[in-house]
C-alpha cells in the first residue's frame, strides 16, 4: 500500500492569523456562527480531509477587547458538523484535568455513535491559572501531576469504553431477554485520581475508542503521547527539527513496544497562498500590519509567565528566561517561542509578527506549488506523516487550500481522491478496532510512568 | 390571550412501558439509533410540540439482561435534533451533583447557540449510590445537600450566563477593537460548593438562559422548583392530587415573589391510545403481560430501599416501611409508589404491573377523544398547564398520538396549530428574555434557604 498524507483541518473563527477578523471580508462573529463551521466542515469534506478538528480551553482567556472572544463549546459544534456531513473525523479537544472520566468517555462514545465512529479525542492537560480558577483551584496543577492525572484518565476512559464487549446484545423477545450481564465488565477503578466504578451507559461504538490524539511535545507530553496518541500535533518551525522530532516519537513510541505506524505525526501548517510568490508574501505582510502588538505582548507575557512590562517591543527577550522544565505552563510552547526569538534574533515585535499566524505554527507564503512541495518534502523526508492545516484567514484560506493544493496533491499521488464509504476514522488512519478488554490489559502491563517529577 | 397547552415529547427508546421493546415492531437498538430518534423529532414538530425531553442519569443501572440498556447522552442526542429540526424546544436532563457549572453553563450555552434559543434544561440532583461510585463517591450525598449543591450550581450558571452582557460586541476593524471589556462580568463565586472566578468563554445566547426545568416533587424539590424553575414534570396518578400539587407549586412560587404564570406545570401522561375504548385497554393488557417482573422487583426493591426478598409478589408492600422524608433516593417518587400501593390495596405484581408503564406517571387508555377529555379536563381544572406526553411504545404511539389527539386539541381551540417563525423556546412558554445581571440581583437577595436539613 502506498502511504497517504493525513490532512487535518484546523478549524478557528476567521482564521489562525491572529488579525484575521480584521479582514473586510471576515465576519467578526464567525466563532458562534454554527452557518460558518457547517460551510467550513462542506469544503474540507469536498477536499477530502481525514478530519476537522477543534482547540479548546475552559476559559475566557486575555478579555474580548483585541480579538474575537468567545467560541462554541467543541464537542457540541463536531455533533453539529456530524450531522451535517458524511464522512470527515471529528477531533474535540478536551481536558483531563477539568473534566470527569465517566461523563467524557460518554460523551465521546456518544459522538462515536451518532457520527456513526467519525470521533476523535485531542487529550490535553490544559495549562493556566485562570482555567484553574474556574474549577475551584487556586493554580494549575503541576505540569508532571496534570500529565500523571492525564493518563490515569485516559486508562480509566478505556476501561470504561471497554465495559460492554461488542456482543453483549442477545434480543430475545419471547423470553424477554435483551442481553448478556457477563459481558459487562465494570471497570471497578481505584487510583490516585479517580475512583471510577461501574460500565459505561452506552454499548460499545462503531470505533471502539476514539481517535486518541495529543498535541503537546513536552517531554511529559512525549512520554504520553508515545504510550497512548494515534495522532499527534505538533509546532515545528524547521524541517530539521521536526525530523528530529519525528525520530524521537516514532522511537519513543517503538520503545514501548507499539508499532511506531500507529502513531502519526501533523506537524501544523499555516499556508499562506498567492498565485505568485510575491502576491502569497504580500498577503502576509498585509495580514502581519493588522496585528495589535498591545495584545500579542500580553499573550507573550502569560507564555513566558513574566509581567507585561519586561516585554519591550523593540528589544530582544529578557536573557534570563528559566528553562523549560521549570515553567508550569505549556512548557512544548515556551521552548519553541524562545528557541525561535533567540535563533532568528528576532525582537518582541518580531516575534510576535512571527507567532500572529499560527501561534507558533509554521508559516509557508508561496504559491500553491510551493505549498505542496513544502508538504512532499516533509512528508517524504521523515519529518510528517500529513499536517495540521491551519488556513491564516476563514474560509477563504481553506477554499484556496482545497480547490488550489488538494488537486496537486492528488495529481502527485500523496492524497486520497475520494473517501472509503463507511470508512470511520481509525480506517482512514490504518488503525485496527481496538479489541475490547486490551485497556485492562494495558493497565496490568503498565511500568511506565508517566510524570517526570512524578 | 388565549391559555395554550403546552406540550413536551419525552423520548425514550422503544417507548415508556418497560416492556415495549418485547413487541414484535419494536427495534431493541433503537436507545443508540440517531435515526430512531430524526424520526421522533420530526414526527413531535409535525405535531407542534413545544420541546423535546430526555431523562437521564451517568450510571448504568440494573444490568442489561432484562432490558434495552446504554443510552446516547442526551446533550450529544439534542444537538443533533438541533440540527435536524427547526422549532423544537430541546430539553436536556443533566445533574448538578456529578457536573461542574462552568463546564455544563458552557454547554447549555451553546446548544442554544446551535439551536437559536430551543435549549432547556432539566435540573436533576441525581439519587442514588451506583452514579455516586461513578464519580469517587461512596454514596449519594444526602439528599438535601443534594438540592443545596443544586441551588448554588444554578446561581453559578445564572451568573455565568449573565457573564456577558448582550453588547460586549464594537467590532472596529480599523482601531482592531473587538469587545468592550467592561461589559465582561466574572462571577468571581465563592460559596459552600464552587468557586468560579472567571466569564464563561462564549456570548450570550439567544435565550439568556436555557429554559429552566425541574422534576423532583419533594419538598426539597418543589422549593427548588419554586426558586428556579420554569417548567416542571411531575408524576401524578390523580387529578385531586395532581390539583394538590398545582396549588401548592403555584402558591410556593407567588410567596418568593415570582409571577405563577411563569412557572409551567406539566404532569407526565402515558396515553393508550386505540380505536375504541376496549381497543386501548386490550393493548395496555397486552403490553402489561410482557412485562419481567423479576427485573421490576428489582427496580421498585431500589426505589423502597429494601432487599429484594422483602417483597413477595402475591403479597402487599411491607407494612414498616419508613416515611419519604427519610430516603435519601427519590423522595416524591417513593412517596407515589407507596400511596398508589395502598391507596389502591394492590399486590406487588400489581403494583409493578401499574408501574410498568410509565414508572409512576399516570396511565390513561382511551380513544383519541377520551384522551383529549382527559388533558381538558387537567388543564382547565387547575392541574396542569400542559403535559409530558409519554408514549407507551415508540414511534407509533408519537405517530398516532400526532396523528389523533393533536388534531382535536387543536379544534378545541387548546393546542397551536403551527409554529411561531423565529420563535424560542422561552417566547413559546411566554416567557421573557432574562437581562443580564438578573442572576446576581438574585443572588444578593436570597433569603431562601434551599435544602430542609441545612
Amino acid at each position: 500500500m502506498t502511504r497517504v498524507l493525513h490532512l487535518n483541518a484546523f478549524l478557528m473563527s476567521t482564521g489562525h492569523h491572529e488579525a484575521s477578523w480584521r479582514l473586510p471580508e471576515s465576519d467578526p462573529h464567525a466563532s458562534t456562527d454554527i452557518e460558518h463551521f457547517k460551510a467550513l466542515a462542506r469544503t474540507a469534506e469536498r477536499g477530502t480531509f481525514d478530519s476537522l478538528f477543534l482547540a479548546d480551553g475552559p476559559v475566557l482567556w486575555g478579555g474580548v477587547a483585541q480579538r474575537p472572544a468567545g467560541v462554541l463549546e467543541p464537542l457540541t459544534l463536531l455533533t453539529v458538523l456530524a450531522a451535517t456531513t458524511e464522512h470527515i473525523g471529528l477531533i474535540a479537544t478536551a481536558s483531563t484535568t477539568y473534566n470527569s472520566p465517566y461523563n467524557l468517555a460518554r460523551r465521546f462514545a456518544s459522538l462515536d455513535h451518532v457520527s456513526g465512529g467519525r470521533a476523535g479525542w485531542n487529550i490535553v492537560t490544559t495549562a493556566g491559572g485562570a482555567a484553574a480558577r474556574n474549577f475551584g483551584l487556586d493554580d494549575a496543577p503541576e505540569h508532571a501531576h496534570r500529565y500523571e492525572r492525564a493518563a490515569e484518565f485516559t486508562e480509566v476512559a478505556l476501561k470504561l469504553w471497554d465495559s460492554w464487549e461488542d456482543d453483549v446484545f442477545i434480543g430475545d423477545k419471547d423470553l424477554g431477554v435483551w442481553g448478556d450481564d457477563r459481558k459487562i465488565h465494570p471497570p471497578h477503578h481505584q487510583g490516585r485520581y479517580f475512583s471510577v466504578e461501574g460500565a459505561l451507559n452506552i454499548p460499545r461504538s462503531p470505533q471502539g475508542y476514539p481517535l486518541l490524539v495529543q498535541a503537546g511535545s513536552s517531554e511529559d507530553g512525549k512520554d504520553f503521547a508515545a504510550r497512548y496518541a494515534e495522532a499527534v500535533f505538533t509546532a515545528q518551525q524547521t524541517l530539521a527539527e521536526a525530523q528530529a522530532f519525528y525520530r524521537d516519537l516514532k522511537g519513543r513510541t517503538l520503545a514501548l513496544g507499539r508499532d511506531p505506524e500507529g502513531i502519526k505525526i501533523l506537524p501544523g501548517l499555516v499556508p499562506v497562498i498567492g498565485s505568485t510568490e510575491a502576491e502569497a508574501r504580500e498577503r502576509d505582510a498585509e495580514l502581519e500590519e493588522l496585528i495589535t502588538y498591545e495584545h500579542g505582548q500580553r499573550r507573550l507575557a502569560e507564555l513566558l509567565q513574566i509581567p507585561f512590562e519586561q516585554l519591550d517591543l523593540d528589544a530582544r527577550l529578557p536573557a534570563d528566561l528559566p528553562p523549560p522544565a521549570l515553567i508550569n505552563g505549556a512548557q512544548s510552547r515556551y521552548e519553541l517561542v524562545v528557541e525561535l526569538a533567540r535563533r532568528d534574533k528576532l525582537t518582541v515585535r518580531e516575534l510576535i509578527g512571527r507567532l500572529g499566524g499560527g501561534r507558533g505554527h509554521r508559516t509557508f507564503a508561496g504559491t500553491p506549488e510551493q505549498v505542496a512541495d513544502q508538504i512532499e518534502i516533509w512528508f517524504t523526508d521523515g519529518a510528517a506523516d500529513g499536517f495540521n492545516i491551519m488556513p491564516p484567514v476563514l474560509p477563504s484560506g481553506l477554499e484556496l487550500f482545497v480547490d488550489e493544493v488538494v488537486p496537486i496533491l492528488r495529481r502527485r499521488g500523496l492524497f486520497r481522491t475520494e473517501y472509503v464509504p463507511g470508512e470511520t476514522l481509525r480506517d482512514r488512519y490504518g488503525l485496527p478496532r481496538p479489541e475490547a478488554g486490551r485497556a485492562q490489559l494495558t493497565n496490568m502491563n503498565a511500568d511506565i510512568k508517566i510524570g517526570s517529577q512524578a
